[in-house]
């Protein structure tokens, strides 16, 4: 048996708060974990969520996988009610995948005080439901709640509920530690015993015993990943995962850092070729999908995960890379990004700089002028770290060498809630293109989109290429007014043209709308002057 | 030799980007850190950063510390230099501090290829400068970089780095995993190596030279709190943090998870008494101080740290919650905390109602309709879990007990950038407040302080505590349109009142206007409503 990756982003990581998948978007995250390349993906709770139902029965015509199963989450059948006639179990049957998951408690206390049950009639809900699915041929696994608590609290119980299940023919018992509180040294220890336990048990050896366990594990003492690290160098062979973490309270183990380090760190092939380099990409997609933002310092993925603030670091990486970066970025798919900052020295200007084509290392007067410059804005509550196009063309006004498009000489938005309910946004700009006065009034649906229309059709006659230009993502981030300044607002704008380039801009003001227009402005100006059309 | 808990957020903390501290800032979270219970607060780089010899020189006469002792952080003397004659081994001295942490070299590459200097200079490097500072009669820990990439490149080399500190009296030497490519197994396998080398190096035992090293970890592989740990199991003493996980790429070892897993994980007393439930308040704090978004899913102290939102889990919880809790959230000074989700059924709207004082036990038609109506909100976009006031409402005039204190006719803001140059913000409301219709004009410094100025001073002569009430915080998130429906603005607001209460309330709307707007009127009804004037 090799590794089983099996994700579970779809149902137990949909838990984290702020995440509400359509059916649509979970097919789109299934698609995307397929071709990642993990073993099973979980889909979801047919019966107990309509949307999941809904999923499964889509699947079956709409996904084509790859590499992975599917796997649909239910639980065992219902204290003294056939396995039959439980309407959960013909849900999770009628999903129609190749694997299900049940769920069982195997804690003494859950089984008694949340479940009020016997315990011998809880093992029997474990063979029934393990056996029914079984003989109509589905492979089975056995995710068992609350593992490791209750195997503290009376191994004994706890390891008869993981050794009913594999003697039924679930193909693995997985550990879980629902409550999150395990750490590295205290999984190492209790796999060893559960093996030996089960060993007995089963009557095999504590190394055949192993191989049919799992683990899965929350984040709460912020060890997830750690945890179920220490599982397979225990022995385990299948590990359940979330993406980028997402799951209840502070979450589940990382797919993408668990399987980083099992592949780069321990050598284990746990992928298919190919799947590590889609790591960035795969993370930042479902984080999309699941409206979040991507965590920008989580390990391995995020934007920073290789970017180097401090000016002592960037002037020795100008020396020797390799010596200040634990991987090679490019292996995750990720990039080694020098970031601008205050702390920057002029190294770490330059480095920027020439990442974005400009090479300063000639003009020593003006890397120092733009060092200071940043610096000072900086201050003022502008950043630059996620807004390059803002970065380049400071940098070559710095050089003289950005054209100026237009100039502004006013602008007035007026946004109205009218006695009929109505709100309506209307935005006026006067600027001067090329020597001609123009005016141009456009309604949005708020103050922002009425400005950024108004704007481009004042411009679209002299720029034809501006029609092609659209504002695909809006930031916007209140920069805290308790240092004494007053509130400052930052806005991030990303505009993306008609041949799918995509650049952000930023603008910076204690009034959003001017924020907006600053960043409105770069973008409109970036996209003119400093991209070329296509063909 | 007790637990030392040594801080970096003020030093290696600050080189996550987005983190300015001013002296005033780095003085704040000093004194937090010294009110948890840290041994350590390293406070800076005095003569490298401008900032840190300021704090260092203000701190003498402004920190008291009951506590902690504070650090400054230097590098050893440079190649070629005297000691003496080196600008920042003065810079280092002069402020003044009990302590200092000297950052060297230890890897073999790092030496020869980033310094340029030879291996024995290095090591002339360390001893002369830690007896430097003995000398001078300063605690010295060494932080010695690279220490396990180095460690497993040249472990003789690497080991006669720490040993060269100690023998030259530093108290500890700190293995340093810089580039954070570390697992818990290999921490745990390098530090009985390196006590093993360090005994025979220095003539005791690897029990007495375990207790000499410290740790200091990065979050590259997601496993910086769990490879801290395994250190400390292993022996180690000394162990460096930072607030929150805050530093370069993915971070620290994050101080609160690390401390409590240490405490109430595997006992051991590394705080002060009554530490521990200052946790999340001291978390936040700095976060605040920061200027990020404390991040709810932070192991122990994040907002979401114990929040459940499983309906599954909601009901269990209301017979056991000790069952599903790794631990009691007041030890950290947290609490349990019921989201209301789509997800959640009745009983956690019915135990959300009770934590707000609403007891919906007693009207079951009115908790259906509440949950039907929080879950065809939450599908347009609105989100109760950070917004209890809006919620509180929400139920309140579904049981037919809100007053509306006024009721708006229409409003419009007007937001200019003149030809001057200047930009204005100008908002004129009606309302009907008490039978009289009112008008009001104000002007902010944004569209929404122009309209909350407005609208406060429509209802103040009637409702004269509004003048006590104040907009405290505004977070605007754009919510992704890339669904069909086009971008949704959803708006919080905080709003203190003069006793120091504050409450948090919600409005979504495609207009960002509109959408401050809900959030505003939600604010002053619960304010002039649900809360009583104090005495």
């Amino acid at each position: 048996m090799t590794y089983q990756v099996f994700d579970t982003s779809l149902r137990d990581g949909a838990q984290r708060e702020g995440i509400s998948y359509s059916v649509v978007d979970k097919l789109a995250v299934a698609r995307l974990l397929d071709e990642f390349g993990v073993t099973f993906i979980e889909g979801g709770w047919p019966g107990a969520m309509p949307k999941d139902t809904e999923f499964f029965a889509r699947a079956r015509t709409e996904l084509k996988l790859r590499n992975a199963q599917l796997v649909a989450f239910g639980s065992t059948r219902k204290a003294g009610v056939h396995v039959k006639d439980d309407a959960q179990v013909r849900a999770l049957l009628e999903a129609e995948t190749p694997a299900v998951c049940l769920v069982a408690k195997s804690d003494v206390r859950h089984v008694e005080r949340a479940l009020r049950t016997t315990l011998d009639e809880n093992l029997a809900m474990v063979r029934d439901t393990v056996s029914f699915f079984v003989a109509e041929g589905r492979r089975v696994f056995l995710d068992c709640e609350h593992f490791f608590d209750g195997f503290r609290f009376d191994a004994k119980y706890t390891a008869s509920v993981a050794a009913t299940a594999l003697e039924a023919g679930a193909e693995v018992a997985v550990m879980c530690d629902t409550n999150g509180g395990m750490l590295p040294s205290m999984v190492t220890r209790a796999v060893g015993e559960v093996a030996q336990r089960l060993a007995v048990l089963l009557g095999v050896t504590p190394e055949e015993a192993v191989v049919r366990l799992g683990i899965h594990c929350q984040n709460d003492t912020s060890c997830a990943v750690a945890n179920t690290i220490a599982a397979v160098e225990a022995g385990v062979r299948h590990f359940q995962c979330t993406a980028n973490g997402y799951g209840e309270r502070p979450g589940n183990a990382d797919l993408f850092a668990t399987v980083a380090n099992l592949q780069l760190k321990l050598g284990l092939p746990v992928l298919p070729e190919g799947g590590l380099e889609k790591m960035v990409r795969v993370s930042h997609a479902i984080a999309e999908i699941a409206n979040l933002a991507p965590d920008t310092h989580q390990a391995y993925v995020g934007a920073a995960a290789f970017a180097h603030k401090a000016g002592l670091h960037a002037s020795a990486i100008k020396v020797d890379p390799v010596l200040y970066n634990h991987i090679d970025p490019a292996v995750v798919g990720n990039d080694m990004k020098i970031l601008i900052t205050e702390m920057a020295g002029r190294a770490s200007i330059e480095l920027k700089s020439r990442e974005l084509g400009v090479d300063l290392a000639g003009h020593p007067e003006t890397a120092a002028r733009v060092t200071n410059k940043v610096k000072q804005l900086e201050a003022e509550g502008w950043s630059f770290e996620a807004a390059d196009a803002s970065f380049e063309l400071l940098v070559r006004s710095e050089l003289g060498e950005t054209p100026v498009p237009f100039s502004l000489e006013s602008y007035r938005v007026i946004v109205e809630h009218r006695e009929d309910g109505a709100v309506v946004s209307e935005a006026t700009v006067k600027v001067r293109v090329r020597g001609e006065r123009v005016i141009a009034t456009a309604e949005g649906n708020g103050p922002v989109n009425a400005l950024d229309m108004a704007l481009r059709q004042a411009l679209s006659r002299h720029y034809v290429r501006i029609g092609g230009f659209e504002l695909s993502d809006y930031k916007v981030r209140i920069l805290e007014g308790s240092h004494g300044t007053g509130a400052i607002t930052r806005v991030l704008v990303e505009t993306v043209d008609s041949d799918g380039r995509d650049w952000t801009t930023v603008g910076v003001h204690e009034n959003v709308v001017e924020a907006s227009w600053h960043a409105l402005v770069d973008a409109l100006t970036y996209g003119v002057a400093l991209t070329q059309p296509v063909g």
